[in-house]
């Protein structure tokens, strides 16, 4: 698997919720197919507890779980979920990463 | 059009650009279909002059513009791009957001 380029952003990022229909328009670009490998989010917390209760809430509330949560070969512990969106997130505890809280 | 949702994030965050089939991997999900209208990543500048000087930079590296750069009828001014591999960007200057340098 190749290793990901990863680029640290600015303060002030903002995730902005669009339907796709909308984004086609903004862009004038052709609507596309849902695909669940254009993007993911990766949400970071500061503990295996924490991956463990964001994954249990995230199954009550209708996600479905693809990947349950695990320890990996690089000694973090993550685990992957897809919304009700088909949209993939992954909850990570990177022991490497400090979480401001 | 939808308003879309929006969301400060917190400090800390990283773009991370992984191969589509390593995405899916991680996440245990099929490899799905190249969509244009899945995520789009919106670049925020200072003037209109930076969106064009953008612009032209993204046209000499090879993007196709799929909506030049123009005034919105929001009071911005914004161009649309693909990149090489298909991905949507937005070149944004919002004359309301204050852009830290």
């Amino acid at each position: 698997m190749a290793r990901p380029h990863s680029f640290d952003l600015q303060n002030g990022v903002k995730l902005a919720i669009w339907a796709r229909k909308d984004m086609a328009h903004e862009a004038k670009v052709p609507l596309g197919p849902r695909s669940a490998t254009e993007c993911t989010l990766d949400h970071n917390v500061a503990s295996k507890a924490e991956v463990d209760a964001v994954m249990a809430e995230v199954l009550k509330a209708g996600a479905i779980i693809t990947d349950p949560a695990q320890d990996t070969f690089w000694g973090g512990y993550t685990g992957s979920f897809q919304d009700l969106d088909g949209h993939v997130w992954e909850v990570v505890w990177n022991p490497e990463m400090d979480i401001m809280e």
